[in-house]
């Protein structure tokens, strides 16, 4: 099961410019995000006169568009998902899921207030509020960091639903740089690795094991 | 597994144009329809500025979109996807997947030749051709159909690929017009009424049943 974080407040409030912070903190540290946005009133996807639009408007069903890089899917759907049967049905090979909206679900939530807003806040501890995103100060018992704190609040995301996961098994140094590995990309990297090494004669039940490919100059 | 049919052809040969044409006539036999499209030079799905777009431009790896009606999702891939697996991995729901493009696939195909274009023909029997659609007969042991027939085709389609699925267990008659159901929706539709009978005391292995629901009048 993939963790889901909700980031929740009043419409204008600043929502989607949080996650505009938080998705390059949380990829800054080799998380792989997904982010799910609830539009209750519809929308437009598609631009009128591509191949894609035109077979929706001729009456598809469901549309899937694929590249090399990426895919797009376009389909009906019969009653409003919540975002655990989203988080189940349509996202894989991610490390977590943000929402922007869905205040009406039992997930963990960020609340954006901005006191410029004049609103009341949306949530109390009790719905499952893991901070506040704000401007102003509330003394209701969840952790008050600023609008601009996005280290501040992956720190907190990270500590509850990404670090509980198993302890990195490996590392990878690229012309001498580490890079980042995500507990999904880990397992994938590592897992491949190591299922080849144990492949060989002698090598079976090898548990430890450094693989170093030099430059040119044999470094 | 959901049957797959590949309308193939050179490009500007028409093949968004046939999709038009047999989409709108399998719904109209009662049949939902998926369409995908190869792209192999990417594509742009959302529009610039939406909340959406805003998501994916942060490095969100997948985004989704969800509304009681429609639902959109755009990701990442890292490799370009066979027919076989786009279909498993994202598609449900649906009684037939039309597809534009992916000619060196081993799905049944149907071409699309127009004269004009002067050029070849891209596939053979041997490419798994069930028809082309053309303005120009060929000798080729598939059958030649119309660019405008798409009964034909799909009278094809349904007896090739349809048609095999489970016979009708049923159907459903509203102010006296037949509604047409397809498999799915037929297997959805009688196994609910189906269900919610044989709890009743006494109906508990019914094997027919019917249920009449009358107008004002009670006829």
């Amino acid at each position: 099961m993939i963790p889901i974080v909700s980031i929740v407040g009043t419409s204008n409030s600043g929502k989607t410019t949080l996650i505009e912070k938080l998705v390059p903190e949380l990829v800054r540290r080799g998380y792989r995000v997904a982010t799910i946005k609830h539009d209750v009133h519809g929308f437009d996807m598609d631009r009128e006169g591509k191949d894609s639009w035109r077979h929706k408007k001729a009456g598809a069903h469901t549309v899937v568009i694929s590249s090399p890089q990426k895919l797009a899917l376009i389909r009906d759907v019969d009653h409003d998902a919540d975002l655990a049967e989203l988080g189940e049905k349509y996202i894989q090979d991610v490390d977590l899921i943000l929402s922007e909206g869905f205040k009406r679900n039992n997930q963990p939530k960020i609340e954006v207030f901005r006191r410029e807003m004049k609103r009341e806040l949306l949530c109390t501890r009790e719905d499952n509020l893991l901070a506040l995103a704000t401007d102003q100060p509330f003394d209701i018992g969840v952790p008050c960091l600023g609008l601009e704190d996005a280290s501040g609040l992956v720190d907190l995301i990270e500590e509850k639903f990404l670090k509980e996961k198993e302890k990195p098994r490996g590392r990878l140094r690229a012309d001498g740089k580490e890079v980042p590995l995500s507990p999904f990309v880990q397992k994938m990297v590592l897992g491949t690795v190591h299922g080849m090494v144990s492949s060989l004669k002698g090598c079976e039940n090898v548990q430890k094991m450094e693989i170093r490919i030099l430059d040119e100059k044999g470094k």
